[in-house]
């Protein structure tokens, strides 16, 4: 009890004077990026429009759109035969996308189940094609990434599919699965951009804008260029990935502003340093968590220390009967939803909304953005 | 060749102090939405975070995304029996949505051929069903919308569908076709929140918000409750209209900013007297435009006085040969890009993008937004 009494509930600024805000997504984004877009949101660049206001055939657009591009090139190292799009749809259009443009309804593909997205995607899968689980710990509740000598990767599936970091059960990969020459597709919706990658090893990978990248509503697709252009027939037109290729992400129009705030973003990223001092940064941040979760015996991070999360921290409490008061007392602080579900309390406690910051959350989002 | 040197080249501003832009959309928005979203950019009603940073799952967005519904359904008169979506993907989305959602691949679907935006919906459509064009005036270069006694509307088809507004061709609908007890089906994308409109005409609505509601990356759906549920099998889970309504909208991450934005010009259109203003506004700014075009000698509209559009106003020259330099011209003057396409001179002329407004354009948008 004494914990729970340790909880503050004192408003904490970040060193930019900003309110701290650790939900997991839309997640806060670096307060230069904001303070920038804010001072030229009814003219930019002296042009006396909004970026919001511009049509995406115009030059102007065009070089914000073009610049976006080579910044997220420069920033992965991306190679030449693999394209960039600026999507619509959040990745969960992307577990659609995926099995319509690169499978068959014949085909075996293999998912790697390791918590609730990868679940979600792989269900979105079994529509389209037959879904081969190449590794489960769902009976464990999704503390671990199986061994690899556990590992069941079907003789010819049409790709493999993990989730790079799992944003509710806290379990990341940090390292890239050994898959051969089968096409490896990859959701780091909320860990791209927090590490160098090396982009050559993929297929496809993909990521919502609004975690690392940018605000809501827009994903980023990096497909290797000959993995374009096999859609299957009778599949929405913008759901193939070879007219977005075509025509730049202009098929019709884009979400222009959230592509401009990405780019943003983008630069700021390369002025802190680049993903090498994004990686600092999130070690650092949950590292920090971690200590204190595990020196406080009073929360559990039950995650296998090999693949815990260095972007969301989730956590039970020791002492199971104190989670009624620790929910309620959440509530009392936080406007965000807080309920007791599954292995992992889900307490969004981050609050930051009502002016108010409980340290500890499961949704802690740990990556650049809260600075 | 007078007329030519009449074209002004000098900065125009709007009342508010704004350069003019008439581009087609993303489009102008009113002075006082983008002020106040400036104003609260960083911070939103006291909250220390901007809406770009929240959760969609905060009772704060929750109280954004419910004001603008509640405002949507306030203006338009939605009827209780309409869902109303706010979604993801463009109106084109909705081009492969409607018939997943209302239609059997064995069915026959009707389509109003009245340009370029409803030759693009009934392509789609061709993939997953059988579209009978119900009327077209594509050998006369749409400048037209067939008389009543010509159509051709099945007996038994699952819907009719039909573009409000064509922003292209300049050919607007200036009332509602009647097709009995079919489900009626509208793109209104160009003139949703432009006039009164009766809602209870129609099975759906739709219209990408980049015109008249919003910043692009978001499409507003109103859809009548009796045709949800019905969607095919096999199709993306985001195409069923099913999950987004028993969501609200939030099946995964919607397009947040876009959506408050939005609801921001719904409070503004109440406030400027709700759709009979809007009318009055459209009917202003067109009359002026056609006026000064029929009585130019020099310019051309000639699509049929009985559906010219109250939105965009497209024009060819009396004297073709003036052509080549009159695109140059717009060239000179516009950062847009200027084209000479078809029957109509596709010059986006309007170029306040480098502080020079030409007053006539094939593209000029003429809604509230450019006050």
């Amino acid at each position: 009890m004494v914990m729970l009494n340790n909880i503050s509930t004192a408003v904490q600024y970040t060193p930019a004077g900003r309110v701290y805000n650790f939900g997991a997504g839309p997640a806060m984004l670096p307060a230069k990026v904001m303070q920038r877009a804010q001072s030229e949101f009814m003219d930019w660049h002296g042009t006396g429009i909004s970026v919001m206001e511009m049509s995406h055939r115009c030059a102007e657009f065009i070089s914000i759109a073009e610049q976006s591009e080579s910044d997220l090139r420069e920033i992965l190292n991306i190679p030449r035969n693999y394209k960039v799009l600026f999507l619509q749809g959040g990745a969960t259009s992307q577990f659609a996308m995926v099995p319509m443009n690169i499978s068959q309804a014949k085909d075996t593909v293999d998912y790697f189940h390791t918590g609730h997205w990868s679940d979600k995607a792989l269900k979105e899968a079994r529509r389209f094609c037959k879904v081969n689980v190449s590794a489960t710990d769902e009976k464990n509740g999704f503390r671990s990434i199986p061994k690899v000598a556990t590992w069941n990767l079907s003789k010819n599936a049409a790709y493999v599919y993990y989730t790079g970091n799992e944003t509710i059960h806290g379990v990341e990969f940090h390292s890239i699965p050994d898959v051969g020459k089968v096409p490896l597709v990859t959701d780091m919706t909320s860990n791209l951009l927090t590490r160098p990658l090396d982009v050559s090893r993929f297929g496809i990978i993909f990521a919502g804008a609004q975690k690392n990248i940018g605000p809501a509503g827009l994903v980023v697709v990096i497909i290797r260029e000959d993995l374009i252009g096999k859609a299957r027939q009778g599949i929405p037109g913008l759901y193939d990935y070879a007219g977005h290729a075509r025509e730049k992400s202009m098929v019709n129009t884009p979400p222009t502003y959230s592509w401009y705030i990405a780019g943003l973003v983008l630069q700021w990223i390369k002025e802190q340093g680049g993903l090498v001092a994004m990686e600092e940064k999130a070690l650092r941040k949950s590292g920090k968590l971690y200590r204190a979760i595990d020196n406080s015996g009073f929360y559990i991070n039950s995650v296998d220390v090999s693949c815990r999360s260095r972007m969301n921290v989730p956590f039970t409490l020791a002492d199971e009967s104190l989670y009624d008061e620790f929910v309620a007392r959440g509530k009392a602080v936080s406007t965000m939803p807080c309920r007791k579900k599954g292995w992992t309390t889900s307490l969004y406690l981050c609050g930051s909304l009502n002016g108010v910051t409980v340290n500890i959350t499961d949704s802690s989002h740990l990556f650049g953005m809260t600075e």
